[in-house]
């Protein structure tokens, strides 16, 4: 194996080099983010209106757009202490196996149980919901990953978690149910008779499997109906890429601490936290005209949101009761194709990181899943770590880079997002395995039709 | 949080100061362990009658008790570099919650895709393999721990792996046997019509689920009828005692950098591989009268070698066509009940564990494994990371030991290993999340009639 002697496999930061504050990009955006919209007056979202259904230091997060640093309270610090530093590793065996001169680095967030980097906000939100003196917090989770977080920060700081999970998932996915009670969250299955909302859909679709956007409603509803409770999101929100900016933060600690100089930084995008929390400080120094990257967000085919969405004001929710959020989006109806098992699922993308597109400071291109799922594997097989299909997004365009990299001659440096493992995923790994993994992008008649149902506000 | 400022939460030692030899405690027993017996003869098995299953090199390992340090090649040090050192993590929520003046550390080791410790024996078997010019390994797996592990060893080395399944395992836990099929592994249920034992056992039993024993003997069949393979196993021989010596010889170092000196160490014993690996270094000081320490071996109270066996020479397997090793064994037809969930299901126990306990080296204790759950699920919500049933023997240990230090006053400072994760065990939890998980210890009567079918050999 050919290695640097400068250069460990894995540089980790000692505690004492570890983040002290979150660091908002929208301070240094010249176009700030869109405000999030009342649906129903079609006018900004008042803190007061917001601190109904979320909590108030989160709101004052969420609107603040002109603080660059934000101090991470201390008992947030020593939560992090138990997982992070998260590595910055020298894939030094991939660059083998390429014979690519490119020198390739990923941040891997996948060490800790919740399995991705979602913990990085769930311990945030919970410790504010406790500080608040609230009860417990409520949320909805698809896969999982993010009620496995939220179950893991609620059973630490002692406060009650509500999950609803999509129906289909809560019996397709029992392991992260039982991992979810295991820290002590109470489970639904939605849609669930627990909600007036949960009841109606049960009562107009007896035999539904469930969708995102219902649980979001139930999961609302659940907040705004129980004395002491708020409502927790995992992506999207302004809040939740602040609090993912300490991914961002360690990984450019860790590079200035070997004197490396990125030229390329890519991550997966679904709903934007991931992505938005890597390449915030990157992105800062390219909005303070101080350094310019490449920057790659990479994006399901089957679910283009940056890449063929259209960038307005859409609902952030099926359900239609959450405020509107001006971003990539592929129309609220949008519904990946049933196939589709590589994750990102989400119709729209986090406003800030649309602005940022938006504005030329970032690139996107959309992957195929069964290429994503050929990186998967190759990946695993090489550097020894499952990703998570999600993570696998970013594995595929760093190797494409690195391969180009090998036609040209060029040594460039590449660091991508590693989100989170896969270990939850075998059900989309064997049908890979087996041969049977299709892919499916919408036509554009298909996409055309979910974008007919935008809003007509805030246009 | 009040923590010591001079300890961080994890200690990770740089890569400069990972072991670069194995440490082979057998060089520093006055009473070796007694040799591996010809199960046809009743004679020490040569060399020679060990290279047609094992690989040369690792045969030689296997015989040498004189040599203390034993390089560890660089291929296996880089490998060992992408998921190694592991951390040695300070257990400041553990304590906090259970209001111990103790200190608690926990050596982890499953961060890594095997979520165990079987890794750091996987990686040297597999690589002895490659460097004699071999084609391939063969194995059997019971819940998938090993299998895995030495399926991403192999992947990495290019090596075919062909693994035996349990049969039950290979239905029940079908994500285990993809994630063996995304590293190219090879697995076949067991019993299978692929070996003349295999067809033998499926005509006497043609609905049988299978069991390790029978698991073992097809694998053995297949190596030594395969021109260019060789049998692999993960635990309970001197060989991956030697290599898992790497978990203790870096918990060493970590506790040596930071002037510690721990009064108690903690490990779950099934075969004895982690616990060997992770005591070694500090028996090794106890035998050369440097110094001592308490030393705990946790077994399950359902399969309780060292606390209700016999230190007399049995067979290795069920099939009873390996070798036969002294050690304290529960006979080698017994099994665990079915009910029993908590892993650690061998019938014996490593030869070099067996004879450091009966030179009174180690203390044992068992324990039931409702307690162990509770253990888990305890350590799970504040230490954030959801360990493997079998890693939460030791848990339960370090647990009942630090409150007694509450309840004495003392400051002990307690070392476990923690040697993986729960998640493809939920199940298990599950079961005990659900209130159904009942305790089943083997009666008198039961363990002398499996005791009765002892080997008349080697007494």
């Amino acid at each position: 194996m050919t290695t640097d002697p400068k250069i460990p496999y894995k540089i980790y930061l000692e505690e004492s080099e570890m983040p002290r504050a979150w660091y908002n990009v929208r301070a240094d955006m010249k176009n700030k983010p869109a405000p999030l919209l009342n649906p129903a007056t079609g006018k900004p979202m008042t803190a007061e209106e917001l601190e109904a259904v979320f909590c108030r230091e989160l709101v004052q997060q969420e609107l603040d757009d002109t603080t660059p640093y934000i101090p991470i309270p201390e008992e947030i610090r020593d939560f992090y202490k138990m997982y992070r530093p998260s590595p910055l590793v020298r894939a030094y065996c991939l660059e083998e196996k390429l014979g690519t001169p490119a020198k390739i680095y990923y941040k891997f967030e996948g060490n800790n149980t919740s399995g991705s980097h979602k913990l990085n906000s769930a311990i945030a939100q919970a410790y504010y919901a406790k500080n608040q003196g609230l009860r417990g917090v409520t949320t909805e989770t698809g896969a999982g990953q993010w009620g496995t977080a939220l179950s893991m920060a609620c059973a630490y700081l002692g406060l009650d978690c509500q999950v609803y999970m999509v129906k289909c998932s809560y019996e397709q996915k029992p392991f992260r149910r039982e991992v979810m009670r295991t820290y002590g969250a109470k489970v639904t299955p939605s849609p669930s008779d627990t909600t007036a909302v949960g009841r109606k859909i049960l009562a107009e679709h007896p035999g539904t499997s469930g969708s995102l956007g219902c649980a979001i409603s139930e999961a609302v509803e659940a907040a705004t109906s129980q004395e002491g409770y708020r409502y927790v999101l995992g992506s999207v929100l302004n809040q939740v890429l602040l609090h993912q900016s300490v991914i961002g933060l360690e990984t450019r600690a860790a590079l200035d601490k070997y004197g490396i100089q990125p030229d390329i930084i890519i991550g997966c995008a679904g709903g934007g936290s991931n992505l938005g929390g890597l390449i915030s400080p990157f992105a800062g120094e390219m909005l303070r005209g101080e350094r310019n990257y490449r920057i790659i967000a990479v994006e399901p085919a089957s679910c283009p949101s940056l890449t063929r969405g259209r960038f307005v004001y859409d609902f952030c929710d099926t359900g239609h009761v959450c405020p509107l959020a001006k971003m990539y989006t592929l129309g609220s109806e949008f519904i990946p194709s049933a196939n589709h098992a590589g994750g990102l699922r989400y119709h729209g993308m986090s406003s800030v990181v649309s602005q940022l597109y938006h504005d030329g400071y970032l690139e996107a291109v959309s992957v195929e899943q069964t290429k994503v799922f050929e990186a998967a594997e190759y990946f695993a097989r090489v550097e020894g770590i499952l990703p998570a299909p999600e993570s696998s997004h970013a594995i595929r365009v760093a190797i494409d880079e690195a391969v180009k990299c090998r036609e040209t001659g060029e040594a460039k440096t590449i660091v991508f997002g590693l989100t989170g493992t896969g270990y939850f995923d075998m059900v989309a790994y064997q049908r890979y395995n087996d041969g049977k993994m299709v892919d499916r992008i919408p036509t554009d008649e298909e996409l055309e039709a979910s974008l007919a149902t935008l809003p007509k506000i805030g246009g």
